[in-house]
């Protein structure tokens, strides 16, 4: 098959590779991808990854070898990308995501979504309903991550909520946590993107303008140094949810958060279910931020136009 | 009076100053004073205070000025050390120590105990029992930061506890998390300290050596750099208690504490009802942390001693 593949970093290379789904699992055939942070990060060397990158997708079952399996044959589907061990406490516990022998798709021990075909085992399958298109559905993993926060961060009605970062996962998230929240201010510096943010009906600041007194506050910079931001826009006792999984480090003073007692919390991955219905309902929009699609063989302008611009896609099949 | 005075950074002088109490405080004379961290990180230029340090004492109540306050005089007595405008939401709502007005003892906008008098609100005064002698009630101020811990992080009688830190904070914290987790254990790189902790009953390991599967960290390092130390100790889904208010910043990779989806929480004043009860009771033994006890005129080595071993007290009244 097709597909992306990262040997070092900053070296991805199209090209034709063995696919066998992994013992017991589901094959997909992928028919659209997205382009996130992460997916950059890797290249540039994050997490030493080398395979075949991609983790947001929506893909037809194409065959399965597990006979249990057998009904998602057909079906359209988007995937969870955490693969426990199944045995671990992490994984009795239903947390395969914190699993510490887990797999990762396209992030960690896992062959990604930039190719033809991916395997998942049918556990990890999500039926995509038939009103939500592709364009829609590959969005439900980023937008599932988004739902995370609302399982850690305390949001109420009335929570003043900035969301530091105005790129694509900034914009997804904000659109989640107005699902719970009415004050949700989009903190950025793009001023392309905060008109995206305007569009989207949020308030807008330039980050060097904010100021600290919010509730919430969510870093979605991509970058290292968003923390220390982040800390600065909390009022005393707030939270900080921290969505930035940028590589390498960036210096920190810690001392602000100790005297605000802030709560900082780290939020990775989310559940399915609510992000998929949130892209149906329409309460989460994600045409807008839909800055380019392209085909598999046109990935070095996508990637390009993920580093400067809202998301881009990649159609596969 | 004879009191310390903080000049510029490094510049401390035992020299006489006038002293009159604040409109409406109490005038405390100050019989025992304990040098803590933040004074150290106050003389290296932390917060950039002037004037008088320290705020861990124990006193006896001179004269008071507002007429209500008159049942303390001659009470031995500790106090919390934030004075709020009492006016604010954060006043009103019972947490002066995040009033955004608000002067603290030796650490902002207020003078110290490290002088022959003090001034403070009555409000903020806890009578000493008969009890607890002068060498005991000094700790009660550290030892209520460390009952703060209690009202933050999940703890329970299982909980795998790891203080990072085997200072005289570290050790304070470590038997305040004892009255509730039996599994404490102190973590650190000091022999001769780390032999204060076996011999208070914890077990101990050597930080090179120390593994991350705790449910709970508490950095009590002092050093910026203790946070990364500590949210690679803490299991997934663990909690870090962030006690450590050091001058500067540190490298920090968040996307560890992102990844294993932590929660960082800052952690500063507590409680002084069950600080003194702990005291009281012996569930708090402070007498092996008392590494030097001087005058007021020999605070350099005073602080010389309490940089390099645990806890230094200036014997004053």
């Amino acid at each position: 098959m097709r597909a992306l593949v990262l040997d070092t970093p900053h070296c991805l290379t199209l090209r034709t590779v063995p696919f066998t789904p992994e013992p017991g699992e589901c094959k997909v055939r992928v028919l659209l991808a997205g382009i996130c942070g992460t997916d950059l990060h890797l290249v540039d060397g994050y997490a030493d990854f080398r395979g075949i990158p991609g983790h947001e997708f929506v893909g037809l079952v194409d065959s399965v070898s597990n006979p249990a399996d057998r009904e998602w044959i057909g079906r359209r589907v988007v995937g969870e990308i955490n693969v426990g061990c199944g045995a671990c406490a992490q994984c009795r516990a239903g947390i395969k995501e914190h699993c510490p022998k887990r797999t990762v798709v396209g992030i960690r021990g896992r062959s990604g979504a930039f190719a033809e075909y991916l395997s998942l085992p049918g556990a990890n399958l999500h039926r995509v309903p038939d009103d939500v298109d592709n364009e829609t559905a590959v969005f439900v993993e980023p937008v599932a991550a988004a739902c995370r926060i609302l399982e850690q961060a305390p949001l109420a009605t009335n929570t003043r909520v900035g969301v530091l970062g105005d790129g694509r996962m900034g914009l997804i998230v904000a659109q989640v946590l107005r699902t719970v929240a009415n004050l949700v201010t989009v903190i950025g510096r793009h001023e392309r993107k905060l008109d995206v943010a305007r569009a989207l009906g949020f308030a807008t600041t330039h980050v060097e303008h904010a100021e600290g007194d919010f509730d919430v506050v969510v870093d979605v910079t991509g970058r290292a140094e968003g923390l220390q931001q982040a800390v600065a826009l909390a009022r005393p006792r707030g939270t900080v949810v921290m969505k930035t999984t940028a590589h390498g480090a960036a210096p920190f003073a810690s001392w602000p958060a100790v005297v605000h007692e802030l709560t900082l919390t780290g939020s990775r991955c989310g559940p399915f279910a609510p992000a998929i219905a949130h892209l149906a309902s329409g309460a989460v929009q994600v045409r807008p931020l839909i800055a380019h699609v392209a085909p598999l063989e046109g990935y070095e302008r996508a990637f390009d136009v993920a580093r400067s611009e809202l998301k881009a896609l990649l159609t596969i099949a």
